[in-house]
């Protein structure tokens, strides 16, 4: 998938400010993995265990950091950050497709909603009369924007995205298909021996520059919002659940979930299938293993985790019995040194 | 989010037989948390440990328990159930639009397909010839109701659910967006060195008052059906497999998953991210921790967690490292007293 | 649900070469379980612990192995595998519905999509222009295939399926309601403070009759493909990151989510909720238990799990406390017979 038209290898270093290793005329099309990336394309180094790759690829440049440029053999361009300067050079082959405003004719909306000249709303969408779309916002097919809602400036929103209630989106939103945002927080009275519905009438505010992945679900709050700050990151398949609120630049791996009303900080990471329970707190620049449970508020930045190791089904199912007397095991060790006063 | 019209203390007191403690006549418009409600909103204390709270808030008054209220300083109300009655409190002022009853002129309803005229059929819904929809269900945007559906009375499907064969909903049912019920479930025989298909020839029945939230999937069993007795709670993201059994007044938290064939008794209270093998029965009245995976049945009421505790990873590590070698660790620790007999 | 017109015994124990004990003209017109099938349905057995249930079945006959054949009273269709060969006689008594071929006059398709004359295209479905569907595949209500998306002959995409961009389905694919296949990767990379997206060019491969379950999601690749072989099935509610490779004849139960680059063999069995990080391999018929997190690479076919059992809530808090220090307790126990040498 290369552009029709190239960039040479010169360009590149003077668009993205990079040091070039190499002929600058070489003109490049696409982009590759180092293993795969033909004559005419750029791949990158970023992890040093994939250095040995170097010695192989047939990549036009590889764009890497200058300890690793001292491996390669071919042409390089130099960059403090070599993810990112790629992720930039990646963008640059990208074939968009023109998007026209206007609204398509199978879309169905109700008269008195807001939406502006520059935006485009696909096919079989539906808009409630009360919601506002913002300039530039793009709803691919099959978008539901219910009642209350605003989409910010320049959002995306994939397709079959569904914002339910009083959902708030800022600008440059991106939205990836099957995600509900906005449903019925899961709040619920017992009484007299069955369930009471307790109403949910917060809504959700997303920030600027967030990213929300396919069949995620972010609920609406039952008293106040639910909050992502802004450039928060999910991906898919995560539940973030009534009034929890996430810091700006925190990132969220799949199948993460988040119980009602936790606070989670500004630039954490949390792994995929994840979970904190509700209504603690997670400093700022936490990091938390995949599919670890957090029970508890954790106010130190660091790196937490919780589970045990893979292992070989016997041995595992020996060891896990032994687990469940840990306590008693635990008892019957003396402390060292013990022994002498025993006797 | 007030309503335009207010309520008093007094009449509130009366309607929900509440001890009021303080002014009959104050008027109140809406509901908000202890640390955010305004002076013409009602809030409510149901947890102890924000009892603190009560000494700052600025709410007209506060549904409590009689305990909580000898440490309020503002007026109260004074309930048996504070958090039910306040979601009562708080239905109050919930500001309800006007469903119509009919059929949308997008729908797509085939010809044969028995609907209710007090039913709301919303835009780009499409209905299968041999489904039926109830008195007074509501179907918002989007939803698909397939071969040989039954969709109870008073039944509400907030926006793209999808009912794919032989689901049943009793009345009251809600359900919210993105929810797939009836689907394949996930049967297959290996012949041969391939995979081969088991027609799942069952349905799913959804009893009375149940709720299913966004994008929770409920598979039709193999030859007998799914069942959720009545006034069952699915949170978001659950997973329900095919022929599982969930008894009445159950309710589910986010990302759970129950595997084929597990029959889940009456009151339960499954935690989130929870997993449940197939096969296996848990009794009534079973609370199941967070993340918690229950690998063989459950026959008395009680707790249960499985997992280890969130540490600094570092700690975690080490900790986990010795976990796989437990067995061995256990065969090295005598019992108490054994020394003695050794020497 | 049984068929207007049955089958004789004699009929089935010829079509699929069983062995039949018991009248050849009986009439059978569907099947059931061993504890509910009427006397006109066919069961089975292939599980040998529900043997019992042999005693008391009315099945009209029972399909089952040589050895438990011999504990049978009634009649008997002996098989070599139960199990696929009663899923080829359920088969036989299932209805199915004639499809029309032909796009539905509600369906949104863009000039340019090629779509074969056979295909059939349901309601409310959203076509590219740049899209292919192959001969005699089905489209339910409400599936949207976007840019570059292919779908093989005879796929079926039951309901509200989307494929996103680049996403390429083998023939007899068969795909289940809410599933969102080719949506972007999760790839960010820090830059100054905030997220850079990475551009997310590859595509989705699936190979012919996979089966991918209600609400799974499978992103499409960074700069190659995802890549699923043929005959891989997916339960409901997975989720399948970008690059990851899924070797044929695979299955992968509800819930499990697969990060970025895992590369997986062929004929694996991963269990529910279990969880593979990114860029680690594992071997062809590799077993994961249910919710078990494999974090380093297995090279050799087995069962593998991880976590700890199920317990009573206070006896697990208490081992669970242990865990936090078990590197510690394992400090202090002293190798067996080292007594000795300390006195």
């Amino acid at each position: 998938m290369n552009t029709p038209t190239g960039l040479s290898l010169g360009e590149l270093a003077d668009r993205f400010a990079l040091e070039l290793i190499g002929e600058r005329t070489v003109v490049v099309r696409g982009v590759g993995t180092l293993a795969h990336a033909g004559t005419d394309q750029i791949s990158f180094l970023s992890n040093t265990r994939y250095r040995g790759a170097l010695a192989n690829t047939q990549a036009a440049a590889v764009v890497l950091s200058k300890a690793d440029a001292a491996h390669a053999t071919g042409a390089c361009l130099i960059s403090a950050n070599p993810y990112a300067d790629f992720a930039r050079i990646s963008a640059c082959f990208e074939i968009s497709r023109p998007v026209d405003a206007g609204i398509h004719p199978t879309a169905v909306v109700a008269a008195g909603a807001e939406i502006a000249d520059s935006a485009s709303i696909g096919p079989l969408c539906v808009i409630d009369a009360s919601a506002r779309i913002g300039a530039g916002a793009i709803l691919g097919p099959g978008c539901i924007i219910g009642r209350d809602c605003v989409v910010g400036a320049g959002a995306r929103l994939v397709a079959r995205v569904c914002l339910v209630e009083r959902v708030q989106l800022g600008a440059r939103v991106l939205i990836h298909p099957g995600a509900v945002i906005g449903a019925d927080g899961f709040g619920l009275a017992m009484d007299a021996g069955r369930w009471l519905k307790v109403p949910q009438r917060g809504g959700v505010r997303i920030g600027d520059d967030c990213e929300i992945g396919a069949n995620t679900t972010i609920d609406r709050g039952a008293l106040e919002d639910t909050v992502l700050e802004e450039d928060v990151r999910l991906d898919n398949q995560i539940q973030i659940a009534h009034n929890v609120f996430i810091g700006a630049h925190t990132a969220i791996a799949g199948c993460a979930a988040i119980a009602g009303s936790a606070r989670i900080g500004r630039r954490c990471l949390i792994g995929g299938g994840a979970g904190i329970i509700g209504h603690i707190e997670i400093a700022d620049r936490v990091v938390i293993g995949a599919m670890s449970l957090v029970t508890h508020s954790l106010r130190e930045p660091g790196e937490y985790c919780s589970g045990t190791p893979i292992q070989e089904k016997s041995a595992w199912r020996k060891n896990a019995a032994r687990f469940r007397h840990l306590d008693e095991l635990a008892r019957k060790i003396k402390p060292p040194g013990s022994q002498g006063n025993e006797h």
